[in-house]
């Protein structure tokens, strides 16, 4: 038989969200009348903003013509797009980044997922910790994580404890490494990082010839003025970061599909012999060998976006969400709880009353709220006395949720 | 700086495609008049069938209303459309395919590419020779097909040539190999496999413990009765085959992404240890971690395909293509070219007139008749000495091409 690629069988079997699965629905079997709400899930609720769906028909109606129907699109996505891209998420932010350099998609996951393939296999990872699972399965798979200890830690990967102490943000590396994965806002702490921190990561990245995989697929949600939406802000960033973002969390993309990645010209990896190689031509070419595009339809619909009346619209969903956030940390801090997040961010990072662990919190809320959230233990070792509930919920549903937390948890 | 993959550096550049562009603007400059036609390009001119625009449409309005709209769906696809192809793409054949062994993806493009990451990575891989570049390009930017020589052939890899003097039939591998790459009907060559072959090739998986990846994404072109559409139509199959297909020239996709790969529960690889390892559960682990589903829309739009206006339509569009290239088969040969394929398959692989290579076919056709068409040679070592033209133009300028061709072309 062929062999099988034996890193696969490294991964921890995720059983997050099924063992949440199963608690549950034992739950439900115990009381079958019990109003459970998921206040957990990352999905947003809000449908996609009217001028999309104007934008998504017309393009339909343009695939359904010869004289305008549209076959294969250029691999990194059409220059309509792009420069809608490079014109608002940047240049209005005083950033300049080429067309040659936006990378449009159909995922941040699938971004931050296959980005590891365009370095060399024995390379060094540091990870946040706690993470997005993406970032360190898909190094697992690759081999670059190593194997997994009895407490789950992988020994090949730097682990960057984000908690409490240290205002959830990440301490430089204590030993040489290739690449990092930061997000911020973070998912799941809700944590930004400010100027200064973000260029000590710059600078450190440009000292010590790392690169910086920057997941900002949640700028959107950043409200304090002074926290900068994209690592290219920072002066030199362009010479060590590739930055994510995407339309999920924004438009409500996350059943449609689009995002985008930025890959400067002047951002290089080297080779065996030392030589410098361009960090955007091995994207392209990851691109060009191993994907078609986005729909040119959803295009269509990602440009919609940057409209006058889409922009509007987006906006009035991420403020809708943020006020789910502002009743969400107000109600727990009301029930005697501390939370962090939700400033900037959708999430809701909460620390569970002392001597209850991450499950033992989700036991409790499930069991007197019938509330379900997520055990922060389950996103790293560092997450543990952590529980992450996200501001994506409909606003009465949050409303009820966080109303039955303030009056029916036993704290 | 951070170490790249070193493998993307074995890569050949792929200059064929820039070369062909070169040449044709070239030629242009010289001939500013001259209205060039092409009939290389593997991309489909017919816009979307009626049934698909109007259940684009419908889908999008349910995006637009927050209790129809849709997040996240399941990464593999949506159960109504992986029922769809269970029943029509299978059932109707008398193959017996299951929900969880259809993968529905962003393109047969993608599926083929990633499908290599869940084997080793110092397997054995065979390729036909000329190929479809994907199935090479993934493998060598995997390390799995070493280096090229001067020739351009890569040490690592096994080339099964395909040539009008096997039928362009491939032989079977005369070493062993993990991986063997099929596509039939066949991307260049228009070849097919009848069941004896195809039979011979899984009975030789089988014996070999093998994995045969089974590349079908043109079965809607197959005309002759008895060649089989699918490969689990041969006995054991499921047992040693994973098939690729797509909707892409059928439905006219190309632009739109939508196609699907099975991965039956009885296929198995082995591990470091050689136990058995389900290459179903490994590949549903790769799409759940770097891939988030196909935008709903989408998945709607392929449904839509299945319906009775749908296949009416579908067929007509693969009428039509069938028609050039009956047009384009019986001009060619008119002229006294020898032509093959574009029986059962869009393309037509064209033998060149003697003492003329693939670039030299391309410059006389371009010069004379002011067609342009793809260098065989540009497909692998064995296509030199072919030309391959598509099926895919509209009509009028299929048959104005062949036209001149047959009136221009000083053979």
């Amino acid at each position: 038989m062929a062999r099988v690629n034996d890193h696969y069988l490294k991964l921890t079997a995720s059983y997050l969200f099924t063992e949440i699965a199963r608690r549950v629905r034992a739950f439900q079997e115990t009381r079958p009348k019990a109003k459970i709400i998921r206040l957990g899930i990352g999905d947003v609720t809000q449908p996609l903003p009217p001028a999309v769906i104007q934008a998504l028909h017309a393009a339909v109606d343009e695939m359904g013509r010869p004289e305008t129907f549209r076959g294969y699109g250029p691999e990194p996505g059409y220059e309509f797009l792009q420069t809608l891209i490079a014109k608002h998420d940047y240049g209005e932010r005083g950033v300049t980044v080429g067309l040659e350099e936006i990378f449009v998609s159909d995922g941040a996951k699938s971004d931050t997922g296959n980005i590891q393939e365009i370095f060399a296999a024995d390379g060094a990872i540091a990870l946040t910790d706690p993470v997005y699972p993406v970032y360190m399965d898909s190094n697992v798979m690759a081999g670059r994580a190593g194997t997994a200890g009895a407490d789950g830690r992988y020994d090949r990967v730097v682990y960057l404890p984000c908690v409490a102490e240290n205002g959830f943000e990440p301490p430089l590396p204590d030993r040489p490494v290739d690449l990092v994965y930061l997000c911020f806002p973070n998912n799941p702490t809700g944590a930004v990082l400010g100027r200064p921190a973000l260029r000590r990561w710059v600078d450190w990245a440009r000292r010590h010839g790392a690169v910086l995989l920057y997941d900002a697929a949640y700028e959107a949600y950043i409200r304090e003025p002074d926290v900068p939406h994209s690592i290219y802000e920072i002066e030199g960033a362009r010479e060590v970061a590739i930055e994510f973002r995407s339309f999920s969390k924004t438009a409500g993309f996350t059943g449609t599909r689009c995002a985008f990645t930025v890959v400067p010209k002047d951002v290089q990896g080297r080779d065996a012999a030392g030589a410098p190689v361009s960090l955007n031509a091995l994207w392209l070419r990851r691109q060009s060998t191993k994907f078609n595009g986005v729909p040119y339809l959803i295009q269509r619909a990602a440009a919609a976006v940057y409209t006058d009346e889409g922009r509007r619209q987006v906006r009035a969903i991420v403020d809708y969400y943020m006020d789910n956030a502002r009743v969400i940390r107000e109600g727990l801090e009301a029930a005697g709880l501390t939370v962090y997040g939700g400033r900037n961010a959708p999430y809701l990072w909460v620390k569970t009353p002392p001597g209850l662990s991450s499950w033992d919190f989700f036991d409790k809320l499930l069991g007197e709220a019938h509330v379900v959230g997520t055990p922060g233990s389950g996103f790293g070792p560092s997450g543990e006395g952590y529980f992450r509930l996200t501001a994506f919920g409909r606003r009465e549903q949050t409303a009820e949720a966080v109303e039955r937390i303030k009056t029916r948890l036993r704290l």
